[in-house]
């Protein structure tokens, strides 16, 4: 790709996200992830794949304001009509879009060509390891929900089976099943890679307030009468 | 302490934080925190320190509309009232708020009774290992703090020498630097066994991002013609 097509591409994305710097950085490493999955495969063509990764997240704020659109079909039409108002072809266009519109996971729309197939990998593995965990608790402080929820022995639940929506609750739905839906080889390969960090810091932040209202539960109850 | 008396203290504090989940965990933490402690220690005055911990949270809302406000300072005037309108001595009210005044660290103003050193430490311990990274982040993305800035390299600072605020600068500002300020042995122990949580933890992830941005800058500057 030229650097100034780069340039162009990436300037609309910013003109998009000015807003937010956490997903401004995110969309660099699914670029990032990208490449590196692509790396190991034949045949991508990087001109879609960079500018499917530049633009896949554009339609993230109309979905914030309206949590009923979808960013993924919101940012593909936006990417459309960007690239075809800055005089690439309809073709070209077209796939950056299909590329975007797949990114999200729904049953009903997989992910076809090889590079919408390296985007949703890329994209997935930022939910891995230290990464996932840190942009879930970012996530989770913004929206207000609890670490953990307590079960009806006052103590946290692990997360495993609850219905209230908590980081615990979070990462067993979620954060610890990413891991087998990988579309490529090096995509599952860098996953698999940071995948003890997420645990690891599962299991120490429950151990530690398991602890806590453990033994502070019992200690309480010696001291009241 | 007497079951109605705690019930009376903590519908207070709870009235006082009906806003915020985050909150009232971090204080029942806190309190099992301090019982973990306390039990190391000889003459511990119980109704002093579980009041003392209940409520020393209280003037947290005050600070948050107004930051010129100093939680701990509200906190211990509202204690002070509260715990004399319902007919407890002025002397114990006094002792309560005095641990509440200098739970928050000031270089003016030490906590000098056993028990509120049994607090500060409770509450310090909140912030070490996975429970401070957890905190940490949640309050970032609240306050819509990034995890990590760049360098002028472009490359993601690991937050050392940053002046700009992000997670990575938090966890070198003030993380990383917790374990040694500790007024109780059974705080430092606690504190001690937790620390390479948190240090793993950061370590992780800015492997993950050193990683990500180092080989994709190489591969995409490939690409860029």
């Amino acid at each position: 790709m030229n650097k100034d097509v780069y340039a162009k591409i990436e300037g609309y994305m910013l003109s998009c996200m000015k807003d937010s710097a956490h997903d401004r950085e995110h969309v660099y490493r699914v670029l990032y992830n990208a490449l590196d999955i692509a790396a190991a495969e034949n045949n991508v063509d990087y001109d879609v794949l960079i500018a499917a990764c530049l633009l896949h997240d554009i339609g993230r704020e109309e979905q914030f304001k309206d949590p009923k659109l979808d960013h993924a079909e919101v940012g593909g039409d936006k990417a459309y009509a960007f690239l075809t108002g800055q005089g690439f072809s309809a073709e070209f266009a077209e796939k950056v879009k299909s590329c975007i519109v797949t990114h999200r996971f729904r049953k009903s729309r997989p992910p076809e060509s090889l590079e919408a197939k390296v985007l949703f990998d890329a994209d997935k593995i930022d939910v891995t390891g230290a990464m996932g965990v840190a942009r879930t608790l970012v996530y989770k402080g913004g929206v207000g929900d609890p670490l953990y929820s307590l079960g009806s022995d006052g103590l946290p639940s692990s997360g495993e089976n609850d219905e209230k929506p908590s980081f615990f609750q979070e990462y067993h739905f979620k954060l610890k099943k990413l891991y087998d839906r990988f579309y490529t080889e090096r995509g599952r390969e860098i996953a698999e890679h940071r995948r003890t960090a997420a645990k690891a810091f599962y299991e120490k932040l429950y151990d530690e307030v398991e602890n806590t209202y453990g033994n502070g539960k019992i200690l309480l109850g010696e001291l009241l009468d």
